[in-house]
């Protein structure tokens, strides 16, 4: 491998299909609602129903994208009971529990560190309250 | 659809200081631009310049809110060297390089199951195509 000028693009390699791949994933991962709804499912199995009664403030639609987003990536099955009317569970999948190991270890991290965040915060807030 | 419980949203707590700042966090960590940018300063500090350069296909101002959420948050430090035109250097902090531990331990884990995640998307693409 020839050395050449430091092609910073190059070496990061941002348009690759494994940092796209990532990007995305942080994206869906960073979701709010996709956090809360993996959060809730890690008791165990929970119908459409009790899962919009258990989050505060999502609409019907938003819940409906946030949980096929998560089936589609393989992280919840959805599984409907053919009842009158139908009995539709939602459930992680073993990816979906794998998934929740580096984000709560990440869940972990914030909230351990959420008072120095907080702290940058306000420091910068005061320092550029009066320009 | 039935009105909500609050000792369902209590049991979870999902209003609570803390799940609230560890959802701004993840907010804030998914963003694309947010984990391209601190990617790239963990080589060391580099000028607004360079970071356009080496970020295909963001703007000016993307750019700029990016990196003042990153400053704000206590991540990212913005140094002003006052030559003429003024240069400008943006840098990690101790917090930044901290919180890069976990980030790239989901970093890892989505490189390594992209794979997975990408199968679950072309069954459920091919099972929900012809609907």
């Amino acid at each position: 491998m020839t050395q050449g000028h430091p092609d910073v693009t190059a070496t990061h390699d941002l348009d690759s299909p494994s940092c796209k791949a990532v990007s995305s994933m942080l994206s869906r991962i960073g979701d709010k609602w996709t956090v809360l709804v993996v959060e809730l499912l890690s008791d165990g199995p929970m119908r459409f129903t009790e899962l919009m009664r258990a989050i505060g403030g999502i609409s019907q639609k938003m819940l409906t994208t946030t949980l096929r987003g998560l089936e589609r990536d393989g992280f919840v099955r959805r599984t409907v009971t053919p009842t009158i009317p139908p009995r539709v569970d939602y459930e992680l999948t073993e990816l979906g529990r794998e998934l929740q190991v580096p984000v709560r270890a990440l869940g972990t991290w914030a909230r351990e560190n959420m008072a120095r965040v907080e702290a940058a915060r306000d420091a910068y807030d005061a320092a550029n309250s009066g320009t």
